[in-house]
């Protein structure tokens, strides 16, 4: 159990990774005590307002080193750090989530590998790496079909819907040519995920399953628990957090994206840190994801993940309202990252939590109106 | 409404002082995306570790000015700031709330004659300047009487019990005979207090009353709602704290301690700010008596103050404890500053959350065993 710093004061976490994520982390973590620093390449990183942030490339090692300095845990934010990185730290420092839990989520085909090997199904896929792949992987799994770059993709970059043989040929120019995989287009009836956390004694503590609307690939909104989900989905839901989290000695919390379909789970994505459809546990939860996070990485005991109430998340985009106002008059936890607004940026979110589903529903049509939807 | 700040970007909100209060108005305005700076003489001040903190005193131009650069509103978390720094800083910002505020708070003498004026009872009193009063003040309060410092008195400090005049004349001159008041011994039956908030529009609201239990001198638990109090006094308590707002123009938090005795309730102290007995909110009220004050200061809308559930609130003093574990295995909200373990310091809370009121507060006698209580 990390408890004391070198200082004699509270432990100092260092995040690798400076955006929302990592600033939701120390708001967390500072009611608890604790004292953060976070290093990344761009200097408005939104954890910059909160606490000390490094400026530069995290395969520097002159960075990493200033970064490393007092810092008692390393954590990330983003699972597009470099391996590397979480290895030169980790030879000096406790780095958790591990490199595992990094290398299974940076690629595509080896997260799908994993994925059923764990055998957790997934939509059938092929990858693309040559010019024959294309035909190959368009026979295999048919149109309309998702091609994904396998690196680097996140709320929908890196990824588009083929209709055709001649689409995909197009989509993947588009992509310069790197490493895809063609994706079955899955018609599910609705998305989920899951949110867990392992603890450093191996101790998991599961979210209630969450249901997810996508706008253009990016993350609209959440609603927690998902509504008149059946118990087994619920309870398959959290079988296979628990085999991904044990399966990589994952510690802290992680998401599994899920496609509801034909009355059963497909596994559409690991993120294995904290998630933007877990966002709702900060004001909706006993224990928020982050706090849990902060808890398992530090090797405390974690706190309850059950549900208080009915919650809705909903995404600001873009900018928040010129005038808050409005918003403010409602009953909701307002949630800004201090970014600068630009296109289908995430910018914020609102919470609504309610003790009566429908009345949440409500309550959150009123504010998605409200916010320009 | 102050809604964005000279770089384009969310408003600086500039708070004098940096002790933990000012410390959880910067991690509730972070939520709302909102900057902070402060400025306090004591390096080691809680806010140190959440944001930028400007070593100097209060009473120091040049520390004031290096202070207001870049900050949109000033506000403070102590009613000790000097009123000449609220006027220097008001002079070229907007200082809320303001001087007025602040003077019937700094003088015992002031404040209960401001109370008298508007028609709100306090214990029987006197003052103690010279030698002579002494007598003259023992003879018309009797005893036992509590001997208290007009000015910089706070969780106990300053304040001393005296059981007869010989008493009376050891307490003052332990106290370097400074300007005191004598008052009547209140045998009051419990401790209440009510947090209230002021928009800039003057628009008011009330959290529910509390009650308050203090071990020597020092909040020890709030319990909020304050269980089985009489509509009337809740009324009572509110129509006060709408008089006492309005009188000085507040704008933002403040809090009232009382006395209920013998059916009726007496003003004890105001605290013009964000309180102890209002920690609480945080995690039992829709919102925080912390984002309230902020709010308030902005021009923004208030946010609803209703109770969620039952909550108890226990002060942690002195020192956490050494293996946070069994605490951290409690469904508590868990709130530590950062400080220096010192004997009898506030370093930090707990809030208990519960639908139900013996629930509560058998958890929290729970918690309380934890804590060594």
């Amino acid at each position: 159990m990390i408890d004391v710093s070198a200082d004699g004061r509270a432990p100092v976490v260092g995040v690798l990774g400076g955006g929302q994520l990592g600033r939701m982390l120390a708001l967390a973590g500072f009611r608890l005590g604790l004292r953060f620093r976070a290093v990344d390449p761009a200097a408005d990183s939104p954890f910059a307002d909160v606490g000390p942030l490094i400026v530069g490339a995290w395969d520097d090692p002159r960075t990493l080193d200033e970064f490393a300095r007092g810092v008692d845990v390393v954590t990330w934010e983003t699972e597009n750090v470099p391996v590397a990185a979480v290895e030169f730290l980790g030879a000096r420092l406790p780095v958790r989530p591990g490199a595992a839990s990094l290398l299974n989520a940076q690629d595509r085909a080896a997260e799908k590998r994993f994925l059923a090997g764990l055998g957790i199904r997934t939509a059938r896929w092929s990858t693309v790496e040559e010019t024959r792949d294309l035909a190959l992987a368009g026979g295999e799994i048919g149109f309309p079909a998702i091609l994904k770059t396998r690196r680097l993709g996140y709320d929908g970059r890196g990824q588009a819907r083929v209709e055709d043989a001649q689409a995909l040929d197009r989509a993947w120019a588009t992509m310069d040519r790197v490493p895809c995989v063609l994706e079955e287009f899955v018609r599910f009836r609705r998305e989920l995920s899951i949110v867990a956390v392992r603890g450093l004694d191996g101790e998991c503590r599961f979210y209630p399953v969450v249901e997810n609307d996508h706008i253009g690939g990016i993350l609209h909104r959440t609603r927690a628990p998902a509504p008149d989900l059946a118990p087994a989905l619920a309870g398959r839901a959290i079988e296979m957090a628990a085999s991904v989290l044990a399966a990589v000695d994952h510690v802290g919390t992680l998401a599994i994206e899920l496609f509801e379909s034909d009355g059963d789970l497909l596994a559409n994505e690991i993120a294995p840190r904290v998630h933007n459809s877990g966002h709702w546990t900060i004001d909706g939860a006993v224990t928020s994801q982050f706090e849990n996070h902060l808890r398992a990485i530090l090797g405390w005991p974690l706190g309850e993940t059950a549900a208080r109430g009915h919650s809705v998340m909903i995404n600001i985009l873009g900018a928040p309202p010129s005038d808050l106002r409005p918003l403010a008059r409602t009953s909701t936890a307002i949630h800004l990252y201090g970014k600068r607004p630009r296109e289908r940026r995430k910018v914020g979110h609102v919470t609504i939590v309610d003790p009566h589903p429908t009345r949440a529903a409500d309550r959150a049509d009123d504010v998605e109106r409200l916010l320009g939807g």
